[in-house]
């Protein structure tokens, strides 16, 4: 049996099918982004994957016959992929890849493509004829430009200079104020230990008043556009068949993004955890053939 | 004896002096900036006073003399005041306001005026006639805009987006990638877990290449200068007879900050923990006065 893994920073989703690639099950655990802890990642795949056999009505024990396909954020950095892959996981077989790779096998799959990620984080990422190359992928706060986090930081950021009367008058400060039920220096208190997904909850209000006319909202909402089709353009110079845009913030932001390159995007196929299913089979054929 | 303390987000400092206002002893402990830790905060306070004492040669228990004035970053949010206000402290007397507030104390030798710091972080503050006003202090990373925190956050943004080849050209990117000792996604791994002062150690690489002229930084430095300016403004229109800037940036954010506020800049005459002291001995005559 085959289990696909998507593994992020909030949250891990595991799919799990039979040999008639039929879905019998699905779990749903904690983290699992090895950067913010790695014995949290390996606590939340296991999870998941215990979940989705019992989903599937099957005992827990069964967790060492499955081959699995691990998609998992912060795997990009070389030195966190070494500690996950000599994890001694409780599984038949454990493919690792990064959840970029198996979004960009489920869009288009199986096969080459390239993908852009806006939801909390930002990125973008290609893979054809074995040649891979990522954009961004950098992380908050100082990269993933475009992503629901960052616009959230710059909606703070904003309404702080505002609430000092160095900014111009926009309703996004007393938005902001509303939605942190705070003002002032008090939105300091309530953000001072925020995740990136606390701050990407700020990202709806920007985008609604950037939809309504609002030059503050707008300049943010264009600013994090014109990020995403320098991403995508990058991406499109590697010859990619297909381009498809995941995540949250995929459909909004693309009003304000190159008309060239949204006549370009493709939809999604499949799920990026059916992508990194998708990924285990096709390194299980390579083990074989090598054999 | 009368015991000033400067309490910030990387050391606490104590100064000791005697009846004739003589600096009889000095004390160095950790962080106390209670947003990032109450105990730790308590804990750094009481050894810096212990430390002043033992430099003094004077035995610790000796504690329970001391009138204590401390200024405290973080205690600028209401509701920490109130935490560490509350504190079971082993003082005398134990006086606490801000770090701000202490800093413009010992500026102006404990009248009234105005100050602006910039160093890690930025903030500015003045104090006219029992009116007080704060710009800023909103902390990392969504406000403190000019300090070595934020230009360090500017650097590192900007090389992270340079090495995708998704910004102009500078040699600021080598310059980062050298001093992280690592290239593209790499520096994500260095920087992952940094702290404000972290990033403010990158802020002098940005400083040398702006005087230098290369454009990319010189963007970074005027930005950061021309909110400085901005926060110059509105102390100065609260009416300070004096305004001055502290921080291991302020000398070097003057020349791209408008001339005109420059000109309006005096001395400090004190250093902040003194200012902490002469606000323990005002606390002090107020308590008789109204006794």
């Amino acid at each position: 049996m085959y289990l696909g893994i998507d593994g992020g920073g909030s949250k891990t989703k595991a799919i799990l099918v039979n040999e008639a690639n039929e879905v019998i099950g699905t779990g749903l655990a904690g983290p699992s982004n090895p950067l913010h802890g790695v014995e949290q990642a390996f606590t939340s795949i296991r999870l998941s994957a215990e979940l989705a056999l019992e989903d599937a009505g099957l005992p827990r024990s069964h967790i060492r016959n499955l081959i699995v396909g691990a998609g998992l954020a912060g795997v990009n950095l070389p030195d966190l992929y070494q500690v996950v892959d000599q994890w001694e996981h409780p599984f038949a077989d454990f493919f690792l890849t990064t959840d970029l790779h198996i979004a960009c096998l489920g869009a288009h799959g199986g096969g080459d493509g390239a993908v852009i990620i806006t939801g909390t984080g930002s990125c973008g990422y290609s893979n054809v004829k074995n040649r891979t190359l990522i954009v961004g992928a950098h992380g908050f706060p100082f990269g993933d430009k475009g992503s629901g986090a960052w616009m959230g930081l710059e909606a703070l950021k904003y309404a702080l200079l505002s609430s000092d009367g160095l900014a111009p008058q926009s309703p996004l400060q007393a938005r902001v104020e509303q939605h942190l039920d705070a003002k002032g220096i008090d939105m300091v208190g309530r953000m001072a230990t925020a995740t990136s997904s606390r701050y990407a909850r700020l990202a709806p209000l920007v985008l609604e008043l950037a939809e309504a006319g609002d030059p503050v909202s707008l300049a943010i909402a264009k600013d994090g556009a014109n990020y995403i089709s320098q991403v995508a353009e990058k991406l499109l110079a590697q010859g990619p068949e297909r381009l498809s845009m995941l995540g949250g913030l995929a459909p909004r932001l693309q009003q304000w993004m190159a008309p060239e390159i949204v006549v370009r995007l493709s939809e999604v196929q499949f799920s990026p955890e059916f992508g990194a299913l998708l990924y285990a089979k096709q390194q299980l054929k390579q083990l074989v053939k090598t054999a």
